[in-house]
């Protein structure tokens, strides 16, 4: 099933979905930050084969993962996430804080502080004013044709 | 087309996604935050109708969107963003801040700190060293079934 492109859309929400809209596609990417490489792997999802192997190859496409063969004979490959990659963490991080806060259930993935070890959680930050903002400190705005860039 | 449901897994984010995953709900969504509200408001995303009134209602169903009558002959409904729905600006903000990064293209919409007007980015943030984070200081770890609560 081929969706309505959204690449060449005048919003970055538009667009990010484009690239990792599918369903499947952001816990292929949360799987590659909790470890897993290989195709046998990211089967643990329960995901079919061919749509596993779909959404591999458009996420190589996309930059998202990089295939590199770790087997000669017969030829294996892993996926590992490149920098534009590695950058989705916070897209997971924001994914799993509305849903520690909305969903029940055991929550068994945890996004954490390297340097200390305690629970992360996605906040709006104004680089500006340097402080971590509310959702009700934040707005969405249409920018007019002219000034978007 | 039905997906597995991923409502009784243990992940805050395939929870999330079970919400909210579907194409064009977060878009739907996206528009909400601007200020849509109405069937046809929506309708601008260029999605066919049947399929908006499905996610409508999946919405509304999910306690994401409330329903409210605004019209009484012909009755009409709008569609207003709940508490629990509010809060996934941080997912909205999320994926615009990576596609504003990572993909080409005019950037129509901005989420904005409402005091000073500055652009907004997403950030991880950690409570304990009340500190904004980089990629690089994030983790996500799967727990053992027995912590994991």
């Amino acid at each position: 099933m081929r969706h309505t492109s959204l690449a060449g859309t005048a919003c970055p929400v538009a667009r990010t979905l484009d690239v990792v809209g599918e369903w499947w596609t952001m816990l292929i990417i949360r799987d590659a930050f909790i470890g897993s490489r290989r195709f046998e792997d990211f089967r643990s999802l329960g995901i079919a084969d061919n749509i596993l192997s779909a959404r591999l190859k458009r996420l190589v496409e996309q930059g998202v993962l990089d295939k590199r063969l770790y087997q000669e004979r017969p030829a294996r490959y892993e996926y590992v996430l490149t920098e534009k990659g590695q950058d989705l963490l916070l897209v997971v991080g924001a994914l799993a804080t509305w849903g520690l806060k909305w969903t029940p259930g055991v929550n068994q993935n945890r996004m954490r502080h390297v340097q200390c070890g305690h629970a992360v959680t996605v906040r709006g930050y104004c680089e500006h004013c340097e402080q971590p903002l509310g959702v009700d400190d934040l707005q969405v705005v249409r920018l007019e044709r002219a000034a978007a860039s």
